[in-house]
This record gives structure tokens, C-alpha cells and sequence, in this order.
């Protein structure tokens, strides 16, 4: 096919696409990528074109990993229903999810996805505490159903009309301060909650702050914010669909802040794409939930699902993928620090593991930010076979943030590739 | 294994359930059913005990299907990603589920599960009408997200303070004036609304109103109810996560009535177990939605999704299910209604297509609710190997809802079991 034949195809699958779905629907890149074959860290377009994949936390053990594929065929042929019969899969992976946790975090409840999940902490949060009002910081992204949209402000949608929201600044690397500033931050947005007459329910933080820009540092910043949360009378809800499952170097993003949170919902990488999540609790949170409510997600926890979240875990543990993302993350870092220092662009590189923020600003971290730059260079980056994503309120911070088998050849190419990337724009 | 040994199993393992996710998960029957194995209309416990399965929607083309099974492990083994690349897997189911409905449904959007579809449906209608204001029946089900639990009293929450949503009574067959009826109580409903200072959003019901005790009767009671809607300035959606692909008789419940909603969502049966779902709409609802807002489910229209409802669709097709359904639903009534002329018990058996419901009172249709004879039965029959269970608001209807590859001696073995049972409680 000719680079017009293939242009045309983009084209027609494009309207297609616009025709069928509507126009609620985005794409990624100027030039959209029509993928069709994954393997490991690598993804392949219709042209037969390689992208390393250094963005997409789903496939988070490998594009098509071999033994999840084997283990979803497998149950799937033999069956298939849900939590109201029982079954002994869900209650396997319940027990091997919940040793993850530290003690206090005692039961997990299953659903499809990471927006379900939050939702359902939500619920549960609000059924133990009596509240109704909840915490986000500005920028955050929590999920999509008509509960989160208000604590998901990253989509630009105005709040609902007497919304018992409250937002806050996202914690801004401010040193050793970092966390009291955002406690104080937290507090008082309580606080103004209760003169409206709202009685607080909870705090949610996803704790990679990834729509906030990846602010990771320093490790340990949300342990005074948990304390404002319970004074308060709320609850401390680690949404860790983006971070946890090894993806910053420790199982749990809160985990490297040496917190335990009152609930932590998970998702994306949970299943490397089959839609699985999961909500783990305290168990007298939802012992006071399941006295007063009954909850059937006719999908959650289905054997399938379940299996499929079981072969996740296995690899995550036969590979050493946790080990691995500190350690190729540290290495990516180093050598993104290294490009730092010949390129006036780069402000800050901020991340945990394989989540990592590169900021963008015109004459360093007090300048201004630089979006049309970000933007270019993810697709230029595209256009060279390497796929990232930029992020943060001004979308002037480069998201990377690749599957976690990823190796320092592969980190290799991506900086390669993005010196180059850098160089161009450099030079006009 | 002796019948003690499997009970102390059986025990066991509920006890690991309770202590592993907590209080809020229900079990099915007095003593749970261990399922580890399902093939076509029957599933198999951990004793090898064979049950007919006459109630399960969701794995609507027979548990494990091959076909679908095969299009499951050959895409995960492919490529699974999500939205925001080209793929043509979802156009094309996209195009083949829209062939399905009529001339003003144009677009089609994706989710995960029926719970996150009727949210979705509550958000466009909310965004495109400017109302807040929702209707549901009175003993409704459509989710389990914060925002459809006040539209889900059948779960027996208490709704939330200042909820926006009003309940109207279930279309109680009344027969001709059933519609005119129901088409009152929801126009008083949004005149409620309006007096609280509540703009209208819409209407959701359920097209054969299971947990309102299965009303299908008669056909076409809902075209008033539609130009009600319609006159409030509010939208009608209907939820097809129940009656939808092929259970009634029809591809879609509503149209057995002959209307054309603004919104229909779907869900269950659709990936036969794997958790796809899906709201499809008017396109200038969409225009309007996407205008202001864009929609992102990581997992939803993902390629494996994708696959497995388009096999659904497929084996739908090539078996002649929606055909299947309609002709042995009749057998299967006939041989009801056989069953309820030596039977006093059963006041009135109700159904379109496969889905059908028995309701049981002392003394007739103005006789008291029989619950507990209902209860009864559903257990003898799962200790005779067959499945069903009950609903409606005094739980006194039999809803029996099987695969859609039900045959004829499967519904003789179904009416034969049902007997026995009848004969059972009869003699005290």
C-alpha cells in the first residue's frame, strides 16, 4: 500500500468511526494509529509499522502475554457465570490480592472497571461516614460514571449545581513541606464542606497524581494528609488504577508513602485488558456497608475475569515486574536526566518506577509551560515508532509510561528517539 | 465424596467467601450451588450433578459457546488495546448492532457493563435535556453506580436526600388501558418533578420490567407512555440489558411495543459473560453530548470485547435464537398454562418470548402474594436440578429466563420438575 493508499484508509476508518460512534469519541495523535497485532512492549499498525509502547499501563505484563491469553481461553471454554453461585477462582485471587495489602485491609469486592470501583468506594464511603462530600485535586481524573465526573475535573466539564465536591491544588513538589502544604490544603476544604452544611466523606487521590502531572515526591508527603482526612471524619481512598500492580517500583503507589488507606480501588493492569477491577476495604467498613446494603455486579468477579487477574499476578511475580519497574525506571531516569542537561526544555523530570513525567517549560521550572512543544513531540515520537502521551493541567508534561516488562534496551530507544525528537524542535 | 463431606465443602467455602468479600455478596438457594462446569443449557457443581439452567440471561447462546470461546482466545491473543487507536472490530459490530435497531438510532457507544450503559444514558440525557429529573418504576433494577441506585429501588436503599427521581407504580396488565394507565402516572411524576423546581431528564424502564414481576402485556402499552415523555420536554430510555438480543421473541424488547426510544442500553447477554455493554442513540443527542463532552472507557469497545459480541451476534444469527426464543417461549407457556389448570396456586403466567413469569397467590389473581411457596419452589427445584428464581415486589413471581437455545424437551424437563415441585408443596 502507498503512504496515499494508507492515508486514505486512515481517512475512511476515521469517518467511519465518526459515523458509527459520534463525536464523544477521541483519538490519539494527529496522524491516528490503526493498530492491529501487540506483542510484549511492541505494537504493530496495518502498514505492518512498529511502536514501542512506552504509554499504555493496561497491557501492563506485555501486549497478548502468552499465559493470561491462555488462562482467559481456558476458563472461558469451560465456565463462565457469576458471584452468586460459588466458585473457588474469585476467592483465590481474593486471597492473593489481599496479601498484598498491609494489615487493616482486610476484603476485596470486584467489578469491571476502574470508574465502577471508585464509584463503589464512593458508595461505601458514603454509607459509613453518614457524608456526602468528597476531595479531589484539580486536575484529577477518577472515572466516567455521574458520581465521578465531579472528582474527575482533568475532562473540563462543568461541576453539577450544588455538588458536595471540593477541590484541591495538587500536591506540588514543595520539598519536605509538600505534604503539610497539601494536608492544609486538604483541611481546609473540609472545613469550608461543613460551614455549607456537608458532612465530609472522603479524600480520593490517585497516588501517582497522574493527570496532575506525575507527582510522585517525596515518597511519604501523603502521610499527614491521611490524618487530616480522619480528622475530619472521612475517609482516605487510594485510587490506584493507575499506579499500583508494580507500576511505581512497590505493588502500591500509597505503599511508597508508607500509608494505610480506608479503601483502594484498582483496575487497568489488573487483568493486562480484560476489564477487571476491584475495591480492597477495611473489613468494618464493609461489614457496616453489607449490613445495610447488598451489592451484584453480574460481571465482577466472574471466573473468567477472575482467572484472567490470577495470571497477572503470577507473571507480575514469576518475571520480577515490580523489581523490574524500579529498576529500568531508574535507569530511564537517569538517562532522561542526562538529556536534561543538554536540552533547556526539559524543567523537571519527575516519576516512581515506569511512571514517569517529563515538564516542559520554556526557560526552567519557573517559566512557562510548554504545551505546543509537548504536543509535537508526542507526535513526532508517533511518527518515529515510539508512542507517549503528554498530561497535567497545561498538558505541557510528557507521560511515559510503558508496559512493565520493558527492559533499558527498550528505555534505550525511547530516549534515543526522544533526543531526536528534541533536537528537531530545537531547531525550529 | 459422601453427601456430608460435601456439605462441610460446601460450608467451607461459603465461610472463605464471607471472610475474604465481606457481607455484602448474596448466594443463590438455601443450600449454594458450587458450579464448575457449563455447557450449552447446563451447568455442572463440584460433584458432577448436572442442573438445567432456566435462568441465566447472560450466557444467552449457551454457557461456553465455541464459537465465542474461539473469537475470545484468538483476539486476546492479537491485540487488545482500546478507543483511542483505529480498529475495525468495533466498527464493525458497531455497524451490525445498528442494523438491528430502527430508522433515528444511529450511533452506538461502549461500556463495560449494563451498570455503566444506563449511567451513560443518565449523563447524555441529563447534558442534552438540561433537566436532572429521572422516573423508574417502583420495584425497578438498572445498576448499581451511585447515580442508579435511587433509580433501583428493588435493591432497598433509602434514596438519597433531595434525590431528583420520582417512582411511578409498574404497568400492572390492565389490558388495553395498561398503557394509558402507566402513561398517567409518569406525566403526574414529571408534573411532581416540575413543581419541586426539577427540569425533566427522562424516563428509564426496563422493556419487560423483570424485577416489577415480569409485565410484558399487551404489546404495545408503551407507545403512550413514550408521547408522556416526550410532552415533559424528557427523553425515553430503554433499558435492554435484560429484555434485549433476542430474549422476547423480537431482537429488542421495545419493539414488541412498537417505539422507537431515544436512548436504548444493552448489556448482559451481549458478550455471553464477557463484560461488554453498550448505549445506543439518536445521533443529534451524540452531536450534542460530544460537543460538550468527550467519552473515554478504557476497556470499553476494546478489540476482545469487540469480538465476543460480534460472535454473539453471529451464533444469534446462524442458530436462529431470536426465532428459537419466540417459538419455544410459546411451548413453554402452553405447558404452563397446562400446569396452572390443575394448580391453584398459580394465579398468572406472564412472558414474551423466553422470558417468563409465574406469579403465585392463595386464592387468584386477588389473592395474597405466596413468597414463601415461591421460595419453596425455587429450591426444590435447584435440589432437583433445575434453575430459576423469583421476583417482583412481594418476590412471589417464578422468573424463568434460560438460555436461548432452550429446546422443547428442555422446557418438557423444566414443566416436568415444576410439577413435581407443585405437587410437593400442595401436600404440605
Amino acid at each position: 500500500m502507498s503512504a496515499d493508499d494508507e492515508t486514505s484508509a486512515t481517512e475512511r476508518l476515521v469517518a467511519r468511526r465518526k459515523r458509527l460512534l459520534g463525536p464523544a469519541y477521541r483519538l490519539f495523535y494527529d496522524e491516528p494509529v490503526h493498530l492491529v497485532r501487540g506483542e510484549g512492549v511492541f505494537l504493530y499498525d496495518s502498514a505492518g509499522r512498529r511502536y514501542l509502547d512506552a504509554y499504555n499501563n493496561v497491557a501492563s505484563v506485555g501486549h497478548c502475554h502468552p499465559r493470561v491469553v491462555e488462562a482467559i481461553a481456558r476458563q472461558a471454554g469451560i465456565l463462565n457465570t457469576h458471584t452468586r453461585y460459588l466458585h473457588e477462582t474469585v476467592l483465590d485471587l481474593a486471597e492473593r490480592l489481599l496479601a498484598t495489602f498491609p494489615a487493616g485491609i482486610g476484603n476485596v469486592m470486584f467489578t469491571c472497571t476502574g470508574s465502577e470501583a471508585n464509584d463503589l468506594a464512593l458508595r461505601i464511603a458514603r454509607t459509613t461516614t453518614g457524608g456526602s462530600g468528597f476531595i479531589a485535586t484539580e486536575t484529577a481524573y477518577h472515572g466516567v460514571t455521574s458520581a465521578l465526573v465531579d472528582l474527575s475535573p482533568s475532562l473540563g466539564l462543568p461541576p453539577a449545581q450544588d455538588s458536595p465536591v471540593r477541590l484541591v491544588p495538587p500536591p506540588r513538589p514543595a520539598g519536605d513541606a509538600t505534604g503539610a502544604v497539601f494536608a492544609r490544603h486538604v483541611a481546609t476544604a473540609f472545613d469550608d464542606m461543613k460551614k455549607s452544611g456537608i458532612r465530609p466523606a472522603g479524600l480520593i487521590v490517585d497516588t501517582i497524581f497522574s493527570s496532575d502531572g506525575v507527582l510522585p515526591d517525596p515518597a511519604g508527603f501523603l502521610k499527614p494528609v491521611v490524618d487530616a482526612v480522619h480528622a475530619a471524619g472521612a475517609l482516605f481512598i487510594a485510587d490506584e488504577v493507575q499506579a499500583g500492580f508494580g507500576r511505581c517500583g512497590q505493588m502500591w503507589g500509597f505503599a511508597r508513602h508508607g500509608i494505610v488507606p480506608d479503601l483502594v480501588t484498582m483496575g487497568k493492569p489488573m487483568g493486562n485488558g480484560h476489564p477487571v477491577a476491584a475495591v480492597a476495604a477495611r473489613p468494618d467498613l464493609l461489614a457496616e456497608f453489607g449490613a445495610r446494603s447488598r451489592y451484584f455486579n453480574t460481571f465482577g468477579g466472574n471466573p473468567v475475569s477472575a482467572a484472567a487477574a490470577l495470571a497477572v499476578l503470577d507473571v507480575i511475580a514469576a518475571e520480577g515486574l515490580v523489581e523490574n519497574a524500579g529498576r529500568t525506571g531508574a535507569y530511564l531516569m537517569t538517562r532522561l536526566r542526562a538529556l536534561q542537561a543538554s536540552c533547556p526544555l526539559i524543567a523537571e523530570i519527575r516519576g516512581a518506577g515506569l511512571f514517569i513525567g517529563v515538564e516542559l517549560r520554556d526557560g526552567g521550572l519557573a517559566g512557562s509551560p510548554a504545551p505546543k512543544q509537548a504536543g509535537r513531540i508526542v507526535n513526532l515520537l508517533r511518527d518515529n515508532g515510539v508512542l507517549i502521551s503528554a498530561s497535567g493541567r497545561e498538558a505541557n508534561v510528557l507521560k511515559i509510561r510503558p508496559p512493565l516488562v520493558f527492559s533499558t534496551e527498550h528505555a534505550d530507544l525511547l530516549v534515543e528517539t526522544l533526543d531526536q525528537a528534541l533536537q528537531t524542535i530545537a531547531a525550529g
